[in-house]
């Protein structure tokens, strides 16, 4: 059966968890539209988080790729629509280092667009009753270094999509963020379902406005 | 057995459903601290939704009033601390009522405290995993309304208690409000069991900061 | 000459300037619909702030109280509404006290309705282009502490009218704080100016909606 | 004199003003680091407004080129680091055309980095107490579409930098706006100054960390 990798992230910064992983395990070996899913923990770390992805790519030989993390502070299951090739990271990595306007890949492009079908997928959720929005921008740390780096990865396999989705705060981490949203992680995980099964049908992608007027 | 009454309202604006009352109707009839639950759906309506409260509160002489409402837009269950004697209405109500400055009860005091020991509500509900906060402000609609005038119904009876909570949208709600905060019903629903009980077994409330700089 | 008070706060938490106080400080002295501004700078700290307004009430006699204080993250003039009979604090005022559901005056009503002409204002402000909203809750800091123990001694002077105004970070105080909202002081005075224009030449407030549902 | 060419936008959507023109305008003939600057005025229209900016920098030759448009919402500056290959429409433009998922440039590449020194224009504006950021994404309308045109018409022109700055809502457009944050015209204006000087003379940009973790 042709597969599908799901990666998910381990904690970082404050956090005990992180929710995209909490998420994504759970539908490790799940049957999705004729595929099997295949799911990998990454590291938040610059550089080795892209390592461990690439590696998982050669030993699944996916049809598509999904990887998701934590995006605190977010309400909804956000379909990030670009990697840019920048890492600006705010806060030290896993591994206590913090790159400043450093290239992803040193003279790669400036950026590459994701090429799951956005706008399908936000439809598919939102009739789903999963509240979902498309995002033009993934920020500049290790997501986006692993969007980019996916992105970067596939760039010769045009067969093989590839995208990024973050997810809001787990209500228990929210019980320490006051104000902030959250999503239970089956509501997360039945998400990430409903995203996938729309991936893996879709041909053309809808005409669905989606953008951002800034 | 003795009765908490729990209510919940109807739909309003633009909305199909109300979580306040798909979360409150779950808990009809459950057994609670050695508390019988009894429910009631509240029209938003200024003026009858206050008639059915007190008639509710005739109906099943309760240890404990918990009026819940929709509050679009927050992202954590909210435990309002006061009720303030204005309806100020942005939008009309569904009889189509729009008050401006006008006081819930004439003559009446500016304001009432809920009587729940709130903090250790607060602090239960964050020991379960499900997001909540204190709130300042019930706003000026009809939850506010209805916060008034239940305590305003309990003054002379001070071992009768009586509070207020807002919950956020539902996800499926949440899907026409890009970007909104939404918690599901069932993670509601706990919640309201939850505070609850922390209300129902708290003579003395706990001492916990929770207040706002502005 | 008729008087009016205008106070404003010192510096407090991580600030070094206190924008309500900066704005005020402009007007002293100034003509204002037939009453001359006497201003002062309230300490930031429980008990000593009411001690101090008790005292500038006494030796100014005025027509009419504005307090003024700082909302760090609004984004606009907070009229408010009302002050409510409790402190609970999140962080020490500047004289390192911290307290928790504490009444601000033991054995008074739970709150106070401002008895200032809102709408009246909010419309003279908004006509002058100066961005402003009618505020339900003023915190449960020492900004509310000040409007309720203001209220609290006018409360058998119904003659003299008080309130409270909340305004947002000055634009350099907000380059600390990536994307909080701000304003300049000259437009924060120039705002303070209109609305006390506003409020010392209207004895009915205008009917205007400006509640809040939730 | 070498020559900066600064733009602005016409009002769209609902708004009677656009505070980027205003702000710009005020800039007509300044000399800043020894440049004179020109400024235009760009429709909020797809393809009209690229046109217009290219026969701009033909006219005046410019030595770098800053576009400003407003973002609506937004509390301080925002310096964007990328304009993306996509053109997806919330609104109409002026035009009346709404895009969707069409690409700025049929065959471009999928982003191009701003060359303005980001870092050192922020550094400049927090310095002159101008509240400022970096932002990660222009969004997907006319804004966007001309900071990608820009870039895509320098591209072989490494020697003229372009860049783009979002400004927030002037305070009268605010007041229609309830909670919205602003900033008046004037502040705007020597913000834009401020960023001129700074990126006018830096030749390497500062390593300052201003990313975003999502």
């Amino acid at each position: 059966m042709p597969r599908v990798l799901l990666t998910g992230f381990e904690p970082f910064g404050d956090e005990a968890d992180n929710p995209s992983w909490d998420a994504v395990r759970l539908l490790e070996g799940a049957r999705i539209a004729g595929h099997r899913v295949a799911t990998r923990c990454l590291a938040v770390e610059f550089g080795r988080s892209l390592r461990q992805l690439r590696a998982a790519i050669r030993e699944t030989a996916p049809a598509l790729v999904l990887c998701v993390g934590l995006a605190g502070g977010r309400a909804q299951l956000s379909l990030e629509r670009i990697g840019i090739n920048v890492d600006d990271a705010r806060i030290p990595d896993n591994a206590g280092r913090q790159p400043i306007d450093v290239p992803v890949v040193e003279g790669g492009p400036d950026a590459y667009f994701s090429t799951l079908p956005l706008k399908a997928m936000l439809h598919a959720l939102r009739a789903a009753g999963i509240p979902a929005e498309v995002s033009q921008t993934a920020g500049t740390y290790v997501c986006n270094h692993v969007l980019y780096g996916l992105m970067h990865a596939l760039r010769r396999q045009r067969r093989v999509r590839g995208g990024f989705i973050h997810v809001p705060y787990s209500p228990a981490q929210a019980t320490a963020h006051p104000g902030a949203a959250s999503l239970p992680t089956a509501t997360v995980a039945e998400g990430l379902r409903v995203a996938l099964r729309a991936a893996l049908t879709t041909t053309d992608d809808l005409r669905l406005a989606a953008g951002a007027t800034h």
